[in-house]
């Protein structure tokens, strides 16, 4: 397989909820919901989906997790968290705890206050509306736009 | 906050097969576990962790369930699927066929046949070991090199 990753897309409870979060909140651009048009007769799931295209063409996605279950066709699971978690990472340890502070004002979940890791990051992590995790990091060795 | 994702990480219940599933089943590449000099004496999580370096610089981790919880500091929760589903497009309808029936000769699960979703794709979803959603997908709109 070629060693790249297309799309990720989040399980969400509430789709308007959670495009709030990560367009508004987050700033993160999206036209919105999207394929509201489409129907699976095979499935049962319907299109309706929110996206945002991210640096290196990588495509997140927002979809109901009753419809992801039917369209993947698998039993329908109620949430959970600690199954994923996504990674951001900033220029600097103010900037990390700026983002982890505008993300509980912006409907996210801060877990703890963000400190140093002994594998060498400085990180907090956060959980959006729906529970998945976020890692907010910095490291003196990652430069977070290479 | 910058539209960026750098890491994704995977709870796995068992890090050597999911290190094997991903490196000698799909064939990407890694320096296998890496970290497990590290112990966090305030969350008590270990260090221990595979990583996969994607195309756009995005990293594929895997990391232990139980230490993942620790990290992030919730509940240690059972395997569940449907949280998250990654995308990965191909060019041809035959390649997605024929990557699906790889992954499940690799220790993968296929859910379905590949078939035609009403919006414009073809794909077919498949569970890593620990039960993560991929979705295989062609549409003749999408350059996969893109």
């Amino acid at each position: 397989m070629e060693p790249r990753i297309h799309t990720i897309t989040l399980a969400v409870e509430d789709l308007e909820r959670a495009l709030v979060f990560y367009r508004d909140g987050l700033g993160l651009e999206s036209d919105g919901v999207v394929g509201a048009e489409f129907h699976d007769d095979v499935s049962g799931a319907d299109g309706a989906i929110a996206m945002f295209r991210l640096a290196g063409g990588l495509v997140l996605s927002l979809y109901p997790r009753t419809e992801l279950a039917k369209d993947a066709g698998i039993p329908y699971a109620p949430p959970t968290s600690g199954e994923v978690s996504l990674g951001h990472f900033l220029g600097s340890r103010d900037e990390v705890d700026r983002l982890v502070e505008h993300i509980a004002r912006s409907g996210g979940a801060p877990l703890e206050k963000p400190r140093d890791r002994p594998w060498g990051i400085y990180s907090g992590y956060v959980q959006d509306p729906d529970g998945h995790l976020w890692e907010i990091m910095h490291s003196p060795l990652v430069d977070p736009n290479a």
